[in-house]
């Protein structure tokens, strides 16, 4: 018995891998938080769908695994990569817990900070970090004392969940930890809805990105100390040495 | 005029994205690193390929853009994401400076990181950190400084470019200076071939990382202070609550 852990990537459309469709296709049924399963669901038309509320992940692992249990081939589908503040950790642990026998094949997928980062130019291009501003289970002293390294040592940085109903200020209170160690003018980018239609991009001085507003599809970007805008783009330089031309 | 860099996965098998093999369907001239072209090529034997040698970057670049710049459809191609210690912050420097009329579309793929990872576990699943151990461009003294950082602030750390003929004990040295601050008994992996069809994987503690063998297709991770093995899993738990059963 096996399930399968699926990275739709961001937004559910192209951006999806071929493994990613073909394991859709293989489910008898797919499951996964509402918002995910409705990016979806009308490529699908005749197969069977679970979805399950925000915040409901350990009920949406145990639902997964029941029915993986009956013998049904099953997709747990995540936004962007299951592995990147996704499903798969927890899926694997429920699994080791509830039903040893089934097997959990995670299937990779693009996620946000690739996706953003394509739209915004090339931020990442050097050593960066990831890091959640979600205090729900992790303590904000711990999200403070890992922007303040990552800043210290001239990371570039990438904030998933820089914002929510419940925490509408994380953003700014997050800048002005980094604002202790980076300049101002520190070139920063924020995407949004990537992957949908609606989805749009801005470049901004570190300055500016404390007094914007982000939402929980957003994703920012904070450059180091090398990274530049060209062309209207964020660009994070590599290294290489281009002359003076 | 426009120019496409894709990102074809670890392997450039299953894990491409559609948007990526829509952009080769759609390329007059497909460039690229020979090693990449190679993992491709077979798929479009009636395509015209240009491929350029390891270490010639600028090269590689300019020379996409000038075919671009006759008005042929041109696509670059990296291993894994583009924008992941790949060629879009390069190819979007150099265009700005030789044909600014040229536009550069990146195209995300699924990154090393998150196509090992899949293998291994769930080992990236808190905030994480990706550090190349590569010294050709970077001082060795930026890579050490970055690497205390990430482990004295408990992330997790996917290290890219772990060995080569010209670095082979990269690897050993970082794990001393990891040692400075992560117990020996920390619970690493190891991911190899990525993708290709001999791709291989191992969990392992910090100790015995330091006298691992790596090669130039290995992704290395280490884990936080709460990563553990999961069925013979590496998996980093996110923060649920999951009682006592």
């Amino acid at each position: 018995m096996s399930i399968a852990c699926v990275g739709i990537g961001p937004g559910g459309g192209t951006d999806m891998t071929r493994r990613a469709l073909d394991a859709l296709d293989a489910a008898d049924v797919i499951v996964g938080y509402s918002t995910y399963v409705s990016l979806i669901r009308d490529a699908y038309p005749h197969k069977e769908f679970v979805s399950t509320p925000m915040r409901g992940e350990v009920q949406r692992c145990e639902r997964a695994l029941e029915l993986a249990r009956t013998g049904r081939s099953v997709a747990l589908v995540c936004s962007g990569d299951p592995g990147i503040y996704g499903m798969a950790g927890l899926l694997i642990e429920l699994a080791g817990r509830l039903c040893p026998t089934v097997e959990v094949e995670v299937i990779p997928g693009v996620t946000a900070a690739n996706g953003g980062a394509a739209i915004l130019g090339a931020p990442l291009m050097h050593d960066w970090c990831s890091i959640s501003l979600s205090d729900l289970m992790t303590p904000w002293e711990v999200i403070e004392r890992r922007l303040e390294a990552a800043a210290a040592a001239d990371f570039c940085i990438c904030l998933y969940n820089p914002s929510s109903h419940g925490r509408p200020h994380h953003l700014r209170r997050a800048c002005d930890v980094l604002l202790r160690h980076l300049d101002e003018g520190t070139v920063c980018g924020m995407a949004r809805g990537v992957g949908r239609t609606d989805q749009e991009s801005i470049v901004l001085s570190l300055a500016e990105l404390r007094e914007a507003q982000a939402d929980m599809t957003t994703t920012v970007y904070v450059g180091n100390s090398q990274t530049r805008v060209v062309g209207g783009r964020m660009v994070t330089p590599r290294g290489y040495v281009l002359g003076d031309g």
